[in-house]
């Protein structure tokens, strides 16, 4: 049987493939403490599972391919609340952000079309993009430079006549760069310069530390037509599990192709939807606030156990709840693999993503890794203790090979 | 902006596009008998509510990208219980058999390649493959024939350089077509001799009238390198909303491409697995015996009162709940307009899907409509009869102008 050339060049989740090594490190007894993946111990919202036992229809329909009403309405009203007022109709339900990047990058991209992303990025934007046809054209970022992106200087060189989108998450995920106003104005002017989609993942929109206020790419009304957010319940309520995201877009021909594929697929699960307008519904201004203090602690509680390991370089992130490190060693999956199979202290051990798989660029990344934070600040200071002794045990044995 | 030729050549869903009107004569006071989209009344199980309502988890987290592991081992034993006993990793988890399409036409279609597939079919198998720029290369079939397809005669003749698939329905969708087992056979040979994927979708397994039992192309062991399996609770146990669904196939590298996928969009909603995992741990025999009972009522309802209308012709369904229904009106469109805008009875009308979004071929089903008959027998007398007087209403009129 032939496959796509498309699905031959994705690869498996850089994130998601070492978790057969963790299952055998669980399996001999050790503890694994997870900085590895976005998913946080934070409890769901009682009210998100209120919702969903309240739930008394007989039958479990279809919901309409939008989007449950009180879903649809919830997300509004958010919005407005926040500052952008958008309509019904630009407002899409997805399963997760991740389908509604899917949907997108169906609609913009053919053979050989581009996507100008900043690296190091998700590396889920690349198997999306594969499957279309279309490639990620990397913004280059440097850790000496805070991974900062967002100028005309790096990015209008990079556009050219195959480049259809300029995708951007702010929060970040993996760097915690938050943008600033003035970086924000600029990708907007940018999209609308060439026009192009400016594809805006804000999924961590109130994970941020310090002073600024929540924001969106639709605060610039002006480019209203070049710019659509990807959104998603995951990471604001600690519901990853419920698969509940959107695309928000005031470009109507650009909402119309992507209710075609809504159509297509029928829906997105109802019961989710109803649990997620509640989340919207109820949630407080103090609810972010403590879920904001509760992250910072945490990246804390991660910024003063790496500055305890000689030789590691990292930027204090901004917002999200990730940050990249550069390492000591030669090849950060090598630590990886010695971590999971080899290290332990008091049968403990500790696992990250490794930085290979966040770059487009061959050869960068080798000696990065990602860290989710996303566990209580305790466990988060033994964890960087443990990367901390891991690494010592990985460049002695390496010496004495 | 620039969207792909892809999007721009899908249309909206010809089941779904109708509802505008359908909310416009309904605001004008009218009941509207619902024949034209595959929602069944029948009460979900109610295994399926008390099983979310049981999970007890603080953090509705991420599942695994192949499944909870309860839904995937309930599939696996219900599978084996069918006959086909199947490993673990032979299933992957779906946001219902339509996410199932979308990640295998990804898997298997490249530009220019084509799909073969029996005409009339369900319309958004359309959307899934032109999203990947692939076409559809039609399997001809005709009401006369009672649209049966699975000769060598009329399917090897398509097979061309292009053919990278064959995808099948039975119990089919729109036709209410039961393959035999000769037909399977064949099919299975035609894939094997000509390395083609054979995609199956049995998402109406059990529905079948009559004594046949409910089977799978996975009874074809010999060519299980070949064959894919969809399936979807949707139906089975009247949980459309819940958007569960499934890949099941012996194919190791093709499970490994899609497995890429479902990485990428990291898992499906988890309280929906969970419910579902309850649905096929319940089920018994006489489930799907007293489904088969009423459907089969329903089908004998419409049967009745189809009989009854001058100039329709249709075939007696052999499974699923659906029929397509030749009218003796130049175009089944103009008519459900009419019927929507401009006819009623007692403050009543009928819809239906009309048959040209169902064929691929230039000016086939004009004069069809495809039925579905998931409301209960009494209200289909009344709607076939709301037809029958609806369509002589129109004839009328069309005379008169």
């Amino acid at each position: 049987m032939k496959f796509s050339k498309r699905i031959e060049s994705c690869e498996l989740s850089p994130i998601r493939k070492f978790r057969p090594y963790m299952v055998a490190a669980q399996e001999k007894g050790r503890k694994v403490y997870h900085l590895n993946i976005g998913q946080p111990d934070v409890e769901t919202p009682q009210v998100f599972f209120d919702a969903v036992r309240d739930f008394s229809d007989k039958v479990l329909e279809y919901a309409p391919s939008y989007g449950v009403d009180e879903f649809v309405e919830a997300v509004r009203d958010y919005y407005t609340d926040l500052g952008f007022p958008i309509q019904k109709d630009d407002i899409l339900a997805t399963y997760g952000g991740s389908e509604a990047l899917q949907i997108l990058f169906s609609c913009l991209l053919e053979e050989g079309d581009e996507v100008l992303i900043p690296e190091p990025y998700y590396p889920n934007y690349d198997t999306f993009i594969r499957v279309t046809g279309g490639k990620i054209r990397p913004i280059p970022t440097s850790a000496e430079e805070g991974y900062r992106y967002a100028t005309r200087e790096k990015i209008e060189p990079l556009i050219n006549e195959h480049t259809r989108a300029i995708l951007i998450t702010s929060p970040g995920n993996p760097t915690g760069v938050v943008l600033t106003d003035e970086e924000m104005r600029l990708l907007a002017d940018l999209a609308v310069e060439h026009d192009l989609c400016l594809i805006s993942d804000e999924v961590y929109r109130e994970l941020i530390y310090g002073d600024r206020k929540p924001t969106s790419m639709l605060a610039f009304e002006d480019v209203a037509e070049q710019v659509v957010v990807v959104d998603s319940v995951s990471k604001r309520f600690s519901a990853t599990g419920s698969r509940v995201g959107m695309l928000v877009s005031r470009n109507r021909e650009l909402m119309g192709h992507a209710m075609k594929i809504c159509q297509g697929r029928l829906c997105t699960a109802t019961l989710d939807q109803v649990g997620a307008a509640a989340l919207y519904r109820n949630m407080t201004p103090a609810y972010y606030e403590q879920m904001r203090e509760e992250y910072c602690r945490r990246r804390d509680a991660v910024v003063e156990g790496l500055q305890k390991i000689p030789g590691v370089k990292f930027r204090v992130p901004e917002g999200a709840f990730y940050l990249m490190v550069t390492l000591p060693v030669d090849d950060a999956e090598k630590l990886l693999y010695f971590l999971l199979e080899e290290f332990a202290d008091n049968d403990e051990t500790v696992m990250y993503a490794p930085g290979r798989g966040f770059y487009a660029t061959e050869g960068l990344g080798r000696n990065e890794i990602r860290i989710a934070y996303v566990i209580r600040p305790e466990e988060l200071t033994r964890a960087m203790e443990l990367l901390g002794l891991g690494i010592q045990a990985y460049l002695v044995k390496k010496e004495n090979v």
